[in-house]
């Protein structure tokens, strides 16, 4: 059994719902479907979701939100005209933005509602094509599926006890088409997940049903080994495990919501990722443990936006719970660090940019002086972070040398290294102007 | 005006005590003098510290203590005889140690008055030998000059106030001859520094007295750039840092206790490094800043009883506080880390054996899996660690290169990188059976 989950692009006009219909139709074992919301159809359109919130936020600010809600409306007419299928989702969606705005709930669990509307609806228009088409297919809301969650609007959190309920979906033999993005409290509320909260659905699904493969169908037919934008038509990546995947999302990968694949890693479900306009391509698969590979490198990430804050003590080495309290002043101040790359009597702790405010910079920095004594506190900005990845890495000679290597090539100074002791990854750390010429370098070497 | 302080070895006999003079006399400035007690004269010997302990042992175990009294009062014997100068100091000995045992003092404060009975009957010898030839010489009582302590037998820390009292030495117009290793309290107590702690007296007399330079003779030419039991003849340090200094001692080079460094790096004092069997030798100097150098490692260190605790949980990186709770867990069973290096989703801390106890090592296990839920957490044994060491590494491209790519010639996989911000120095992690090849390598790659 699969859970195949469809992303906005795939859904965002007939044209796309066709080639879902046929992928779905394709194999058997698709029974369980989840979507996205219409996405955009061109570079400049509108998502749904992005619609509804505008429309949301036009009502509470007392403004008008026919025009918006119009537009939602046209999308869906163009969809069911052209599928040939009954409109009377129009009329489903007019009732229900009105009775959403109507309701005596708070504006939080309006705004949840509205922005649920996209997904809702299309999971019934997909289900009435699909039944069009001679399918035995039906729309099934994720309360009536058992996607329960916790009551945090706008960034729902699934109740453990969904598993079990979900479990039950199996008997089903029939296409079940669920909703993406929102679940219900215990008491009945309808709560989003996070944005791009449809593939957490998807990750639920295939983990409550307990399926054999999730396969998240997007608009690019594999996640590539290195950043397409730096490096041209570069290699794509046909297997890499969980924690590779989140070595890559984490440094400027972002095919992927990383946080939505905790269930399916959880219940150790495979992910594939295929492309809807490619459903032959081989795409890319994402499992817990995978063979040994010739090249143990898998993929080149890099991000920038980083800064160091550089702290050095003499004997600092011998200063019991030095580390600890530089942590905890970070940690009182809400900032998780990246990497603590350190020396005998110094210290680095790598944050991201946007998590340093100047204001708290600025407390952070007289905490330390005060609390900590260093001899010198200096704050680095402007770094990037580089990621080699792969899971392999930690039982292969040479590796840090190539990489080091790909580096002076590109003529980069190395700011800073650091090396787990799981060798998943390799991370260097690099002026951000200097990105580019050393992500370049890297991938000539580890995949030319 | 200069600090000279001579070690056990330059101190162990009247042959040893005439090249002091020497010295002493080839350089006016050398005005204030720090000895140690009388050290190994053959490679089977016994030190004279050590003999005053095993003679403390002895009485507090009411074993017969005279065989020992009377070796030690042998070996200042021979000295005096061989100085050609008074022996009254052996009656001093002998009256001073019957005096310490028959007091009313705890058995830790006398065991510290008999620890430093060698230091300063050596002061007394070599203040009077000084004296034979001529010199206007003195010896000087540390309370005298002004060393408080506190009240920590065999283990004192310096009092802030001392400073201002050694400052007046720079008036005297003699040389003064100061005994190593302790110092007392404010009613009186003499109390020692831990063991080599006439390292630390000599720091303290150059920073009190703003000294020109801390010079400490010892039986080496200089510091090598490299461990000589592993690199034969391997090239020596004219120039480092004390950054550097602290980085090389941190991994196995042992020539300083870089405790005793404190005093001297906080008051800017140049320290060399000479030996007093060669003393026309350029020696080792350490100083606060040096220029740029064209290889800009200074040496290669390399240490070997780490372990590191390995823990990994999916999304961890996003889980603000887990590096600063494992720490604190550390930190309450008062163990230091060395170096955490990290991925995204997973984090090393790398401490020394030694601080790790087997039910230490089960409570933090226990705990991290208790309080940190984990996905894994495994501890990895037999590490070393190898550090290369230099100031100006933060501005040359190509240096992570060079070492990594020596790691690949020895065929060593490298298990760990750590190189902090500041980049005095990089860090590997490798297995402990592989430092001689990887060390040997780094030698050829850096200084051949």
């Amino acid at each position: 059994m699969k859970v195949a989950k469809f992303g906005g692009s795939s859904v965002a006009n007939a044209e796309q719902l066709q080639k879902v219909a046929n992928i779905i139709q394709d194999d058997k074992e698709r029974k369980v479907i989840v979507v996205s919301a219409p996405g955009k159809r061109f570079s400049d359109d509108i998502k749904v979701t992005d619609l509804l919130i505008e429309l949301g936020e036009a009502y509470f600010n007392k403004q008008d939100y026919q025009g918006k809600l119009q537009i939602v409306l046209d999308r869906f007419h163009e969809i069911t005209k052209e599928l040939n299928i009954t409109d009377k989702i129009i009329q489903e969606i007019k009732d229900g933005v009105e009775g959403i705005l109507a309701s005596d709930d708070s504006d939080a669990l309006k705004m949840d509602a509205l922005k649920a509307t996209g997904e809702d609806s299309l999971a019934k228009v997909l289900s009435a094509y699909l039944q069009s088409l001679g399918l035995k297919a039906t729309y099934l809301n994720p309360g009536e599926a058992g996607i329960l969650v916790s009551d945090n609007p706008g960034s729902a959190q699934i109740l453990n006890e969904s598993y079990d309920q979900l479990y039950k979906l199996r008997e089903r033999d029939e296409i079940v088409v669920i909703p993406g993005f929102f679940g219900y409290t215990k008491d009945g509320k309808l709560i989003t997940f996070s944005r791009g909260g449809s593939d957490i659905t998807g990750s639920i699904v295939a983990a409550g049903v307990k399926a054999d493969l999730y396969e998240n169908f997007t608009d690019v037919d594999s996640v590539y080994c290195v950043n397409p934008t730096i490096v041209e038509n570069p290699k794509e990546i046909t297997s890499l495990t969980y924690k590779e995947m989140r070595e890559l999302s984490y440094a400027g990968f972002s095919v992927f919501h990383d946080e939505a694949l905790i269930p399916a890693f959880k219940a150790d479900i495979p992910v594939c990722i295929k492309n809807t306009n490619n459903p032959q391509g081989m795409g890319t698969i994402i499992v817990s443990k995978k063979e040994p590979q010739p090249n143990p490198v898998v993929g080149i990430a890099s991000d920038t936006g980083f800064i160091s804050i550089y702290v050095s003590k003499y004997l600092m080495n011998r200063e019991l719970g030095f580390g600890r309290k530089l942590l905890t002043i970070l940690e009182d101040e809400d900032i998780s660090f990246e990497h603590t790359p350190s020396g005998i009597d110094d210290l680095s702790v790598i944050i991201r940019e946007s998590s340093l405010t100047k204001e708290k910079e600025e407390r952070v920095i007289a905490r330390i002086k005060d609390e900590l004594d260093p001899d010198t506190v200096s704050v680095d900005r402007d770094l990037a972070l580089i990621m080699v990845v792969g899971e392999g890495m930690d039982s292969t000679v040479g590796l840090a040398d190539k990489a080091t290597h790909a580096f002076t090539k590109a003529n980069v100074n190395i700011e800073m290294m650091n090396q787990g002791s799981s060798e998943v990854s390799m991370m260097f750390g690099i002026k951000a102007d200097k990105v580019n010429e050393s992500v370049k370098a890297l991938y000539n070497t580890f995949f030319e």
